[in-house]
């Protein structure tokens, strides 16, 4: 089977890139091929002979014209982040809208109806929240990367009806711990209050520290897209969205969680200043869920955020300074 | 003040444009000048000054280009209907997803952001509905044309959010009774099972007598589009649209009304016979509301469906034959 991955060369792209060609397989079927499209490729990737790399724009009509054109398993995960579609818009609804509609057209045109798995996000959910999000709050976002996501939930969610392909979206949660440095997400923090003083760097973090963060780490998104791509469709029925399953941790306690794993040397690398800017973004996003439907559909959240660092200290291979 | 109603030319845009006309202010300001934009002009208009009408597609950019840059007040109603829309895919993706956002692009680029009134559809519902739909149900369209108003809602929201207008999206119950002839919109039964009959034609009914829907009448939709645009920003809050009041009637009910109003010679001339495809359609659309929110906003339904058979026999000067 030949599968195809968006954002390939960014960290969550690369890592089920590298998960793919560990099993081997997908839904039983050997994977023969697997192709990254994005515009760069920082995130380590085996030398495989049956990976092959795209460089370019995901809303480029030539590049995706260009595509093969009997996908069987595509994984959507190229976007603008948060903090960049919202300091601009134009580049956010290029890459997040244009670029979504115009994959789904191109692969509408396909030799047969593959199987994508679109990377929503928790950022679907803003204005006058519920105290737990469960799964039948509305979608209201309150950034443009958050109306841009929900608009592709939508639209994959017509083309799965129409039978132009079989979609599935997931509402991811932070994603923590990220390796690498902090980036233009407004979630950077999320990831950066851990990794940042571990890797013997001083970090400010620029949301306070009560702050909740609704988490899933790295290991277990790969799970859930390959989770969701192995589902039968008569899983989803007619909503072709989920949002997953996660954990609640306030910022202290992360920073708890790493000084009894990496000590106080550690801890006392992180400093607070605040920045009105990110924490606009972060306060229209919510802490708390119940998410029934995606537990009863066997996708799995981490246990704790002890697990989550320690998790991350192995994949990384770091030694806490 | 500036007008623009988009989709001018057609029974809804058309009719509020001769009541913006006749009432001549909107929020009490002089209405200066009402462009229309449609690609066609069947409805009925004034001759008078003020009125303006544009000839072409409103996702034509060159067309949109040449639009004045100063628009006060706008209200996107020009829409593919749900029949058509389903029936050719790449037709409605462009007159209601393209259409619609690069309407909402040109405004952000004009003189100032307008306030905008966008018509949106109870198509937005489908799929395992609860009994009665409210003002927190989500969004989950079985109809392409339903998947495309409500990616529209989510367009106008976050322009609206972010400052480039001022948005306001009004889901619209099926709109009986409306004049004319039958046409490709599924909803086309609910007024011509009244209408034709009135009219001394012969009408098979393509869905059982049993069906129910979910109306509101010409009158009142005006009124509606009217109120929105006077409602401050404040009384809309993060969620830029609303499920507007309605009624619910029987098929069997509307023609009893119609017996009762204009005789057992009307009403004999209404056949059945079932049409798979528009039943198939028709039964995605919720039926049973509950509306406070728009009620709380001072949006009004109409009183019984008699009044609103009076009231076409009125407005559209009907001697029921």
């Amino acid at each position: 089977m030949k599968v195809l991955i968006t954002g390939g060369g960014g960290f969550l792209g690369a890592r089920l890139a590298r998960a793919l060609l560990a099993r081997g397989t997908l839904d039983g079927r050997a994977i023969g091929s697997l192709t990254l499209l994005d515009a760069a490729y920082p995130a380590p990737l085996p030398e495989d002979g049956r990976l092959a790399r795209l460089t370019g724009d995901v809303a480029d009509p030539a590049l995706l014209a260009s595509l093969p054109a009997d996908f069987d398993a595509v994984f959507h995960l190229a976007a603008v982040v948060s903090g960049a579609a919202e300091a601009d818009f134009d580049l956010g609804m290029h890459a997040n809208l244009d670029g979504t509609r115009q994959l789904l057209d191109r692969l509408r045109r396909g030799a047969r109806p593959p199987r994508v798995v679109f990377a929503s996000s928790v950022a679907a959910f803003g204005g006058e929240l519920p105290a737990v999000v469960d799964d039948e709050t509305i979608a209201n976002p309150q950034t443009s990367y958050g109306a841009q996501k929900v608009i592709g939930e939508y639209l994959v969610g017509d083309y799965s009806r129409k039978g132009y392909l079989d979609g599935r979206a997931l509402r991811l949660p932070t994603i923590v711990v990220r390796p690498g440095k902090p980036n233009a997400a407004a979630s950077s923090f999320a990831s950066a209050v851990v990794r940042e003083p571990l890797n013997g760097v001083r970090y400010e973090c620029p949301v306070a520290p009560e702050t909740g963060v609704w988490l899933l780490s790295p290991r277990r998104v790969v799970d859930a897209f390959i989770h969701a791509y192995e589902l039968p469709a008569t899983a989803w029925g007619t909503r072709r969205v989920v949002n997953l399953p996660g954990i609640t941790v306030g910022v202290t306690e992360m920073v708890e969680a790493m000084r009894r794993i990496a000590g106080d040397a550690a801890a006392g690398r992180l400093a607070w200043k605040a920045d009105p800017r990110i924490e606009a973004i972060v306060r229209t996003w919510p802490v708390r869920f119940a998410t029934p439907r995606a537990l009863a559909m066997g996708f799995r959240a981490d246990p704790d955020i002890g697990r989550v660092i320690r998790d991350y200290i192995e994949d990384e291979k770091i030694r806490p300074a």
